[in-house]
């Protein structure tokens, strides 16, 4: 993530570089997080993701800013589904490439009864269990901590939660019960017990036997979107309680999808995308969340609790900062409520920075950072100041769900997932165009064709070095951010062994 | 609308009939408006659209429950752009038709020097200024005071505010300046002045300038959005500051559209619906507002400011209430953040009534309303509680654009605008056939075209009266509610003189 927290001060844990190496500070006030972990030991140390298998040579030469090497998956290795990789580090903004990525098979089971889930490539349980296929990518920032952590473990938690509804994911075919024994079985209260029954008052009675009776049906497809709702409110805990312990830089975004049983799961926090590209046409799987998609979440947050804004901001968005001359005086404004523009006259009140501020990439909260959702950041304040930034964001994804059965797939169709600095200079339409003609031409047993796919795609947002910075065959700016790139073929779980 | 609040204790004021008459009560908890009303006299009196010209015979006549006689526009009666109207009374469920509608075209000019806003079908003032046309249709609850009131002042708001930037709207090639001074004209600020400035930190000057300099481009047509959203505000805030000396009954969900300037403006807040049907193609112009589509909004609330809840309710939702025998069962919930569901241990607290209840028409609010969104209501509790429903309501609309000037539109093409009456039993689909294929069959230059398919429109959900209740040809139930239809030709304003 390009600068999406400004000036941070956060450290450098656990990586084979020493603390606080970020290559340059900028003028604008900015974000830091808490020194308290620096003692600390990292809970991960820094890496690129296992399945890329890099020498330490190739680790070191992977963060080379003036060369940009386009780190693949390696000829011989193999992800799920034939998946392709590819990856590149910032131009300078930090020493350390701070996207993550994590590409998986597990089963998921029963808690009871050992369960090993598999790690890379391989499946290293006894085959049984409900097949789950996962890829995710974690766009840090203020540090790669949180961006490690979630890579290793927020698979592990999405297996496990999906292992508590294992019994029910194995009857498709019948909704989920609304209530559960603890054991696990539905439970089935006796009818009326506990209900109101004064016999003096026969509505309550035929009340409360109408209500108990009225019974929303829940669909297993929603269970497993809250499956993944929780587990990324689980793994944002986890990080929050392993701070304790452990030093866990900066926050991330993460995306994730999850193939089970038929449907492809999309579930996104923060500015990463995926679109799926079918027959060159493209369908959005997620939106991104900034202060602007989600600028009215915040200023209510801020208008309910004024106390978050620790009586430096103001939730109220106006066009531009305000002058003290200018008090008095009538300017455009627009509070929570309102997606157009008014004018207010302004009060002393006015003058305190505005909660969301800057348009496009350089919006901010709090003048600090410029995406929404996400994990960690729970030390993130407010520069030279007391005020915290977590409780405006959020760590809930929105889930996109994909219904892979109801849909023929050729081999060029695919999902592609990129971090911003993919589609910060890329469209939906070119990324869909170029996959399309890239495959195309491609000889479709290569078992690298998506990969080759995926380093085109990013080398067409990257650029080349020029006199001044990286440029696109166009001579447009190319992107100076971490990019990671998965492009997965939908075919693909046909193909699987 | 239907039973929008149950069992509502509101008087019928300032009609031809007497205090208190609702036909039926129903057996569900339910929520009622405070009394203190009862002795102060009506801000308007009980009647119907003043463009409907109605008898007092008549107007008895449109309250024939067993009838529900349809009314329309007159032969000879006109409203602006040819437009069409239809309405029917309810089927039993209160004495007097709820539904308001109003129709007008004004002026826009500056608040400074006399402004005559012109009335129903004719304009009274001097012809100058920017011309303004009107549509609303309010579908009242608990009372028709807040529906009648708003169908009298809504359009009058929207012009004065209108008038405030009506020497902006002159200027439509130049963006809104971002600040004004008291008289209205651009006001600028001295470059830096007012800006820190010490000499010994130069980044806090560069900062404050670059600061400064970053301004937002807010459009005109944003500036017109502002003006609905903050009119809508205004006319509550009227209705609450107007019920110290009259009695305003009820609340009402509100649909606005205007047009102005080449653009067509549709504001709404609550369930009514707008489409425009062009070419037989249906483009929604609205959103409905409900328990359902705004529930993470109002569970937000609720977990923010518990106290709103009373201890009665929890702002979780459960797919039906819980029984005490089941505490420390797993039962399926969401909260504010989730799509999805999970599964959670059940504890004391979960035992109250869910914040949002019921599925579809039938889902409320504190068991109280089926709105979220509208004008009134300040005084409506929970049934014999103390708990405002208010503070959980919006009176701000959601606001759509449709560029007139960027299409071109036959005689058949209509925006049609409607109360929950007629889209519950008639889809957008159903509406845009019926209307296109009644209209392609009318005489284009039959006066009466544009009414005559609003009727037509409304005779679909309403059906006719069978032994058991209102039906449909096809024998399903006709809609019981309230029906107010607009259907207003697109071409209209070409044909305007």
């Amino acid at each position: 993530m390009m600068s999406k927290v400004k000036n941070a001060m956060s450290t450098l844990v656990g990586g084979m570089l020493p603390h606080g190496h970020h290559h340059h500070h900028n003028h604008h006030p900015g974000g830091g997080h808490g020194c308290d972990g620096d003692s600390l030991p990292p809970r991960f140390p820094y890496g690129r993701p296992d399945f890329l298998d890099l020498t330490p040579e190739l680790l070191q030469y992977s963060t080379e800013h003036a060369a940009r090497p386009v780190i693949t998956l390696k000829r011989g290795s193999r992800l799920s589904w034939r998946t392709g990789y590819a990856e590149v580090i910032n131009a300078g903004k930090s020493m350390l490439n701070e996207d993550q990525a994590s590409c998986e098979k597990l089963f998921v089971k029963k808690p009871n009864g050992k369960h090993r889930n598999s790690t890379v490539l391989e499946d290293n349980g006894d085959g049984t269990g409900i097949p789950l296929h996962f890829w995710g990518i974690f766009d840090g920032h203020a540090g790669s901590g949180a961006a490690i952590m979630a890579s290793k473990l927020l698979h592990r938690l999405i297996a496990d939660r999906l292992g508590e509804i294992c019994h029910l994911l194995e009857n498709p075919t019948s909704a989920p019960p609304i209530c559960l024994a603890k054991n696990g079985s539905p439970f089935q209260a006796e009818a009326k017990k506990g209900a109101a029954q004064e016999p003096d008052d026969p509505e309550a009675i035929s009340d409360s036997t109408v209500r108990f009776h009225m019974e929303k049906v829940v669909s297993l497809e929603s269970l497993v979107m809250g499956v993944l709702e929780t587990a990324f409110k689980q793994m944002d805990d986890l990080i929050e309680k392993e701070k304790a312990s452990y030093a866990i830089s900066g926050g991330c975004c993460a995306l994730a999808a999850i193939h089970l049983m038929g449907k492809l799961y999309v579930a996104n926090a923060g500015d990463s995308r995926a679109i799926i590209v079918r027959n060159n046409e493209v369908i959005p799987m997620t939106n991104e969340f900034t202060p602007e998609s989600e600028r009215q979440r915040l200023q209510y947050l801020g208008f309910l609790r004024p106390e978050l804004l620790g009586n430096e901001f103001t939730h109220i968005e106006f066009p531009r900062r305000i002058q003290h001359s200018e008090l008095g005086k009538k300017m455009l404004y627009r509070d929570h409520t309102m997606t157009g523009w008014a004018y207010k006259t302004i009060v002393e009140d006015d003058l305190k920075f505005p909660l969301i501020y800057g348009e496009g990439k350089k919006a901010r909260v709090m003048a600090t950072i410029g995406v929404t959702r996400g994990l960690g950041d729970h030390d993130l304040k407010v520069y030279n100041s007391n005020i915290y930034i977590k409780p405006f964001l959020s760590c809930v994804p929105e889930v996109k769900v994909y219904n892979m059965d109801e849909n023929k797939h050729g081999p060029d169709d695919v999902l592609v997932m990129g971090t911003d600095g993919l589609w910060d200079v890329t469209t939906d339409r070119e990324v869909a165009d170029a996959v399309s003609a890239y495959l195309s031409c491609c000889d479709p047993s290569d078992p690298m064709r998506y990969t080759l796919a995926a380093q085109d795609l990013l080398m067409r947002s990257r650029g080349v070095p020029k006199e001044r910075g990286w440029r696109l065959p166009n001579d447009r700016l190319g992107s100076g951010d971490d990019i990671t790139v998965f492009v997965i073929p939908l075919a693909g779980h046909e193909s699987e062994t």
